[in-house]
């Protein structure tokens, strides 16, 4: 697919993450305009709750616009997201009528503060990149039996906790945690030693469902993208998780890009997941191609130095799209709301390079990155800026995301002192 | 403490579940009204949306019951929680000036439908009884591995599905997943074959956090308490739940009584945890008598047969308590709110006949065991009707929480034909 043209210039660049082709949701603030919905464009936001004041929108017969989240969108179904989307085209495309009215109702981003784009109902992280799950493995029972016996045959995840999402830009404090290393006789409640990132994407649920959904229907109900930073304390996750999975050491935050990338708006850009290794059972085959062509890449900047891209790799090294994800999650009939993320799982390539994760760049610590600033890193330092960058390239024109980033500090004196 | 009479006559029975002393809340509905916080009285339900409209209830600036949940009462704080209990206690009290006023709003239970008491926010189930970890251990690992080491030192959980918590009297359809025997070759897709139950206690975060907060600040933040059957499909969880604990395998459903008996009603029967067999981390220290003598029992009635009481035991065999798992659950800093729900893990006395769920009391499908009818049970079969009950025994009367009761369906015959 190639450009198309915005009468919003800066939109028109081969480089602008936020061209016609894509028009991402998020939830914006000025000091003139309280939190609201608006739609990136070029430099700028269309302020979404304004056009339907207006009447530049008018969809639905309830207002869409009049809360700062996108959820009451999601509701509504596929039919109203092409609706929305075919409208917003209309609006800033080269040549429209509506011109002169939408160009009072742009914001520049410069002005902007970006909050979280919707209010997440639960949150669910998968294990579902082949690269980093067999690297793990690797590392804790050897290459014979990196991957679990049931990896080739479910997107295996753990249910995470929704009140830790934050959107770009959060702060995010290391954490205190109970360790206990292999030597020590006993347990001590002390910071995290080992405090990580995660590359990965998040898939967000449109539409709820009830009962089981086919891996179509389930693709069918996601609404859009963001990429996703899952903080890990692997220190205190090696100590926690058995026999249950991680808990507090993935509890702390978890970071997501400020605006939600349409399905819609990544259709250009499907590929196929990699040849199965084992057939999957019928319910969880692919309906076509499942991931996205997508460049990810995670840069380090120690405080108050410049940033190393220290990982580079893509959405389409995952094993398992997040429709089959969300389809395997409906199995037991678990019932699925809008606002549900999905966390894709870390996503890492063959080479060192293109690893996720610091846990399997510095190979669990034995091998410390080195920095562009001549610095090394095991695991993250406080003031260490972590952010994800993604794209997807089209004809003369780039999907962006946003960045993901967060900055850590250091963690309290005393947790308990008030 | 002893009993305290009520005006409403039925309340004053030693073996009414809703005396004066307990006074727990709940949502329900009728022909005439729609659903709306009232609290339990005798055999009657007091109408707070009423009580507050006529002005009988008159505590804060804002209302607290034009909603059907009770979530804008937890999110008000320990001073309001007393002052509307107080208020409560006066308006039902023997001799209450407020008695016609009261009387005009009092609604039959016998004509009500019960719903879910809150909205609940997030759902974490722990795994804190003793005797149930050390049985579930020994069938897996041998009774010298049976508890993990990490067992004694934190109160193990994980996140479960917020939106699969049902209220009682809802019934449960058994669930589909994917299943492989250690003699299979290859998983397949199948209705599961042990459906099970848990017989657990669920507490119920009043006040939101920031934070780690201690055991102290943890009790005072939990609102009430309710009975928890978390519905478990042993098979699907035997083949998914390697490294990342139960998923599927829990997200069918999770039942709760429908009233919330309030921390305040459950002080009279507040005990001390076991003796501890490793001294716990400051952080996680008692900080007084932590558990309730609470007698649990669950009974199993095949369709259309009579019940048979299969298991019975006490809240006070928990190790760890609520405002222990509590505080452990925000160590992280984890951000924990108002209607989240925390389910103890399955309670098992030390003896056979208490043991809270089928994979114990048949000892992994092993010993099945017989019910009064004649018939045995290893797990769960289509038509049986799960019922947890709760007793806490004062001087002269008894505190309730309503029954916790589903019945289990059969799987649907293909989960994908619309």
């Amino acid at each position: 697919m190639s450009l198309m043209k915005s009468w919003v210039a800066s939109a028109n660049s081969a480089d602008c993450p936020f061209p016609l082709n894509n028009l991402p949701y998020g939830v914006f603030e000025t000091a003139e305009l309280d939190p609201r919905c608006g739609v990136a464009i070029g430099d700028m936001i269309l302020d979404c709750r304004a056009a339907e004041e207006t009447g530049l929108i008018a969809l639905a017969d309830l207002p869409l616009f009049d809360v700062p989240f996108w959820n009451e969108v999601m509701e509504e179904g596929p039919d109203l997201w092409a609706a929305l989307r075919a409208r917003l085209i209309e609006i800033l495309a080269e040549g429209s009528a509506d011109q002169a009215a939408a160009t009072a109702l742009l914001v520049p981003q410069a002005d902007a503060e970006l909050h979280m784009p919707f209010l997440i109902a639960e949150y669910t992280d998968f294990y579902a990149g082949k690269n980093h799950a067999f690297n793990v493995g690797t590392m804790f029972r050897g290459p014979e039996n990196a991957l679990p016996p049931n990896w080739l045959h479910i997107p295996i995840g753990y249910n995470g906790r929704a009140s830790s999402v934050v959107v770009s830009g959060t702060d995010v404090r290391r954490p205190w945690g109970q360790l206990k290393g292999p030597n020590d006789d006993a347990p001590r409640f002390a910071p995290c030693q080992r405090f990580d990132l995660e590359l990965e994407m998040g898939a967000i649920v449109g539409t709820g469902s009830y009962g089981p959904i086919t891996v179509q229907e389930a693709d069918d109900n996601i609404f859009g993208y963001v990429l996703l930073n899952d903080w890990s304390a692997r220190d205190i996750q090696a100590w926690e998780y058995q026999p249950l999975g991680p808990f507090q050491a993935k509890a702390t935050a978890t970071t997501i890009s400020p605006w939600i990338v349409t399905k819609a708006a990544l259709e250009p850009f499907r590929t196929d997941t990699p040849a199965r290794e084992k057939e999957l059972l019928p319910h969880l085959r692919d309906c076509g191609p499942m991931l996205y062509d997508i460049d990810l890449s995670v840069t380090l900047a120690p405080a108050g130095k410049m940033a190393t891209t220290i990982a580079q790799t893509n959405y389409k090294e995952m094993y398992y799209s997040a429709a089959q994800q969300l389809a395997h999650h409906t199995t037991s009939g678990c019932p699925m709301n809008a606002g549900d993320l999905l966390g894709s799982g870390t996503i890492s390539g063959a080479e060192k390079s293109e690893r996720g994760s610091l846990l399997e760049l510095s190979w669990g610590g034995q091998e410390p990155l080195e920095l562009d600033t001549g610095e090394t890193r095991s695991f993250l330092e406080d003031g260490d800026t972590l952010t994800l960058h993604g794209a997807a390239k089209g004809d003369g024109y780039t999907i962006g995301f946003g960045d993901c980033a967060g900055t850590v500090l250091a963690a309290l004196d005393d947790p308990y002192k008030r």
